[in-house]
């Protein structure tokens, strides 16, 4: 006799599975929103969970520290809902250097050691200050912003951001990284030429 | 003569017809933003009409009462259109049990008899109240709400979403007509253990 | 020794009142995404239900046929929730003319009566049917569309909208109600002088 | 040893790549935010220039004007990115006629020429003013607008609109270049039927 | 000579700088997209910058746990930025109970401690796991979840959510800690009298 | 006999008129969707016209080019609206330097000369092309990018964005136009302290 509940009521549930999640198919079409979905049947509680930030990265580089992204092309189970993570080790004297996410704000809570960090705006004024353990600081979308480890222990830092793919575009691989002529940085920047070779051959720019 | 601006116009509106809708295909990728599109050209006006809402609904079942969903899923035509709807019937005594739709506000309009709704904020306050017929009551997004036939005799009522997929979790289905273990319905909700077995006995759920 | 977690948890919900839902406030400032909030400690459940679409409209007109909007300037509790409704009047030979919504897609649900129901898609493409009680069709958002009573008695249909204030363009009166000159509307629309002469004398233009 | 900052940080890049931009891949599937995206190995810079815009328009028929469109259809850099474009081109006594973009708001500036620009609002009232080289109108989504060469030579004006696929629903062919029977435009539009039946004739349409 | 680039440009900056954030001013009117913009002038460094949730919250209760939240309410300097985050502390045994958060989906990076959480899909599916040290889950918007302390030692967590007011409806609060009538509760949660009662009782709910 | 149908829906149309457009009140509250809107009385067709893009810029300073926007700030009638405008000045050897738009993405349009515009990548790459006349070219939201004037001549475009608030961060008024100091702006962008000085000499930086 109970039947009836139970058939009318699961037809619709199941039926309106697309609307709580879309795990992204990192091989099937991507779109303007994300990935496409994995099949509703194949998710299970593993698509939601992700350990790829557990560890302690390699911060044994130029900058002293190392950025592990849990964004949808890593966590594929945060596509189409809005947010995402990463994770910022910083060994003491450590930098995340100069840095935009253009498609998210972000938000970073310190969870080990002092991070001095700041955002410059639109209108040229910095905002930055050293944030201590416990402490979070949000740097709107699309701004110049940067972590600089200001303690004498090693920092360890989450980053959360309002896009489940924010992006992030790093100044100096963007200016030296790549393949923009000399010149063209040189008017664009007011660099001058020896600095911009000097960085190129740093970070393995040509041009 | 006339045929140049038929030629510029046409051109023109035809390559514009994906702004216009996008009849989900529900059997292509899907993504966050819902279904892939039908093509246009095999698009008619059935595509834009739904019938399953036309029909009494079978409340010979323990709520007395029956929802008949006209999402993306059932009506494809809504895809992509930020709207959906569905029908309620409720028998005397007839009830929709608690339950939230994730990603949408509600408006319900009573068509006939006297139904008793309500909806729950984040701050703990109950607003409800009986709808007569020709009233309108709108539910915010993600909150627990409710109906009930508060008359005499059989009521009808249509309600709309501010999605074509809005979503729907009925509290007693996602508590007890699953696995999810006892112990940690107990842990998670301070029911008793004796009525958490006896509601997953009634509601198939297992754990 | 129950007092802390009424008091951690109560504090946590009453300050995100807000995202619940955002009552309108006719008379405060008004912005791009709708009303200000009216205070919540001031809002009942009587702000989240409207009784102005319960009654038939006067359909002693032109056109024999009425529309009462619930939109969020006539029920302020859809304000922000990214729904509206409104109710249809048409009495025999009752015509809703050609209109468009310029923000919001439209469902409409045939409660009584018979309505040929139609919209014009960018490709100029038509489509139109007649839809009996209990039938739904949605309009996709801001093309052309009509509903006509096709039936021998009184029709009742009720629509909702994907936003709070769709807004209303009905053809006739943007172009012939208001001072718009008849050379300009001559030019744009390619109709005689006389006829918009007409028609501005029965919808009260001048110009 | 600068490997490993080159190591770590591309890898970090090259994952977000898909933030950035989703050009526009004609031939999968489309959905409602717009069409798949191109892989991103295969972009070039000339999937963000258009050329399409370069040249004057052909205005040898009826309306003495042309529209070309830039829009994601013909412009497939622009998906996704919440914009796009239009050229118009209008000879001396050039018109282009009433319309509305259902998806989109848009702003022109002239370039040459003087173009008499409008629009009516849902309130019924006409904002019209003859623009000059260089001033600059904005149309809010989905109102009826025109614009007229209101000088003594050849007009230029580039339309933006708020989305990459603006639609486009022209009055003149939305109801008179289909095939929607005389009978319902009369009824819905209040035009005579000779009015009606002259403009079919005009503009291809039938019924 | 400098000093026209400087004119040109800063006016340029200065006067986008709305475009930038809005800290929220908690006095001045709200509407649906959050509260009201600070003073551009006003805003500091500390604006952007949250302590609250820096010291171990009060786990001295009933569910031994307890909730800072950094929503804009509390942290206005997340208003319009689309994230917000949160402190979980849960003592040896606590328990987040089962809630949703009407607006925004969840993301929880665990800090110190085993975690056990899991949430439902409007498919009555149940996704669980027990999280350890620097793994992440993401919770879909709106649907039913809750955290554990699976541990034998105190934990410490972390959620950001893709909202600065994500709204949060704990459901025994919802249904036990206001005045919704014992019958109405029982007959929209098939919950016995008793048992509605006893909570009432623990969660000062009246009715 | 036909005052009913202009009672009844002039009542609807004229309480819809919010829906339109929300012209900028530059001095009541402003919100994360953009500034309180002007009483719909008030508004003329003057609101919805800019003619501060009508004059050549003063390309008399360091970067030869001049910068004019229509941003809501500016042109309150786009406030709303999602879409803005600007206009550029390029005097020979004229350069607009690297900057980035923090909330939208661009759309150029050469109207005069030949410019040589770029952005870069999130992955590093750079996309860069003379444009001529009458070309167009996509720089998708939040990248860094650039525009000079390639040719012998003073070159003009117009540039639209996808927000009526687009921001505007150009690098080196960001780096040395403020007070950022030198050691931090050294550790974030590895450039040496000399250029940083000599950068800040002419931008006016301090620190």
């Amino acid at each position: 006799m109970f039947l009836p509940i139970i058939f009318v009521l699961s037809f619709l549930s199941s039926s309106s599975n697309a609307a709580d999640f879309c795990v992204g198919d990192l091989y099937a079409p991507q779109g303007p929103a994300g990935y496409s979905c994995k099949k509703p049947e194949a998710v299970t509680v593993n698509d939601f969970v992700y350990s790829g930030l557990g560890a302690t990265g390699n911060t044994s580089n130029l900058i002293k520290a190392s950025v592990a992204p849990a964004f949808s092309a890593q966590f594929p189970g945060v596509n189409g809902l809005g947010i995402s993570m990463a994770r910022l080790d910083l060994a003491v004297g450590g930098v995340i250097p100069m840095h935009t996410h253009p498609g998210a704000s972000e938000v970073i809570v310190v969870v080990q050691g002092t991070i001095l960090a700041g955002f410059i705006s639109s209108a040229n004024k910095v905002y930055y200050k050293p944030l201590k353990e416990g402490e979070i600081m949000v740097f709107p979308r699309g701004l110049l912003h940067f972590q600089i480890n200001a303690g004498k222990s090693q920092a360890l830092a989450f980053v959360s951001f309002s896009s489940p793919s924010p992006g992030l575009q790093i100044l100096d691989f963007a200016l030296f990284g790549d393949d923009l002529p000399t010149d063209i940085i040189q008017e664009t920047t007011f660099l001058d030429a020896a600095q911009i070779k000097k960085l190129k051959g740093v970070l393995g720019g040509t041009g």
